[in-house]
């Protein structure tokens, strides 16, 4: 059995606060299907650790999991790198503050092709655990990039590309012309895109409800994935 | 200042568990939305308990959230009801285990006008506090109706409505003729339907993916989305 030393639990457990993953440059996966896209991936994988080499307690001590998982990877932070301007179709987050809401957004752009996702300051970090856990592994394969959004949104406009996002007093999604390539901005969860967002968004879209009774809202990963697929469809 | 006794206390915080909510025939409500919403339904609301009337120290000890909210109700749960044979469009889902996933598709329902949603038997309980919270207050518009699905899907098609349900290997649903009324079966998060409830489905849909990279599946709430806004589009 390879053993791990104090010091080494110390520092996987450390990755568990944002300071430190910060610090370090490093953030965790778990799981067998997770640490396996990983390895398959462009990330640097610093270290893998195994339950049947390191034992079931040390396994636990380090796992981030209320059910600790047979495996967990200590994977290097790349860099955030994609297209300055965006191309095809891509996403912007304003705001998302739900780190499940992140990964399913994550792994629903994954699902319908958007290669890019630019996300606001304020928008959770991209290696909050739960967020790599909910993103199902897309999290390696979707581009994230820190983006200030209204500038980008701007060059966007300045390179003849359409500038989207859904608000309440919208237009029908449905009834709208969608070009193939475009620029999709997705609200914070309460307070939607913010004025000096949406001041630069060409086209006000709405997904209209159908219930009589009022549901006043969908979730932001539910409202990204009805948008996206009424892009893609055709 | 109203107070509240030790044996008040007591039985909310027994509401945590199914064990007793099955008991009692009880379940508890947070937050001012969905308490006005309690209010507003058809449900009957046992109890309101305030922050402000018994007190933080109380109230912090009742509340099932982590960060307690000003008001929690302790509601009575109706008997199951609704139509015994579908009308409309109606959802079925077999065996959704996660209530974060349950509450969300309720939200979903009630956003496209699904008026009625049929459980298996397995699916998780409607009354887990997390179901109630993500459903954002669509757990008191939306029927949820107990149904034994092959049963029920043999009763939709032998009253000409046709069921649906999504499979990998399933036709594309941007291409098929989907009809205004209909049972719409969403699986398991990881097993999918269930193949005695497949051997029911007439039209198998699917929910094209776009990647090149290759995300693998859709979260069930998301896919459920997906799903229910290409019924109701026209």
């Amino acid at each position: 059995m390879s053993s791990i030393t104090q010091a080494e639990i110390k520092q996987v457990r450390s990755l568990r606060e944002k300071k430190f993953r910060d610090e370090l440059g490093l953030f965790v996966v778990e799981g067998e299907k997770l640490v396996e896209e990983a390895l398959r991936s462009g990330f640097e994988v610093v270290r893998v650790w195994r339950r049947d080499e390191i034992g079931e307690a040390a396994m636990a001590r380090i796992s981030q999991l209320s059910t600790p998982s047979p495996v967990l990877a200590v994977v290097s932070r790349p860099a955030p790198q994609g297209p300055a301007v965006p191309t095809g179709l891509c996403l912007a987050l304003d705001g998302v503050r739900d780190p499940g809401n992140l990964g399913t957004i994550l792994r629903i752009a994954d699902w319908f092709g958007v290669e890019t996702v630019y996300v606001s300051e304020d928008c959770v970090e991209l290696f909050n655990p739960k967020v790599i856990q909910a993103s199902m592994g897309s999290v390696f394969r979707v581009r994230v990039v820190p983006a200030d959004l209204p500038a980008l949104a701007r060059q966007c406009r300045a390179a003849g590309m359409p500038v989207y996002g859904t608000f309440l007093d919208g237009k029908d999604l449905y009834r709208e012309t969608l070009s193939r390539e475009g620029l999709v901005v997705m609200g914070n969860e309460a307070a939607g895109i913010r004025p000096e967002v949406a001041a630069e968004v060409d086209a006000r879209l709405l997904i209209p409800s159908f219930g009589r009774s009022g549901a006043e809202s969908l979730n932001v990963a539910v409202a990204t994935a009805v948008t996206l697929s009424e892009f893609r469809r055709r």
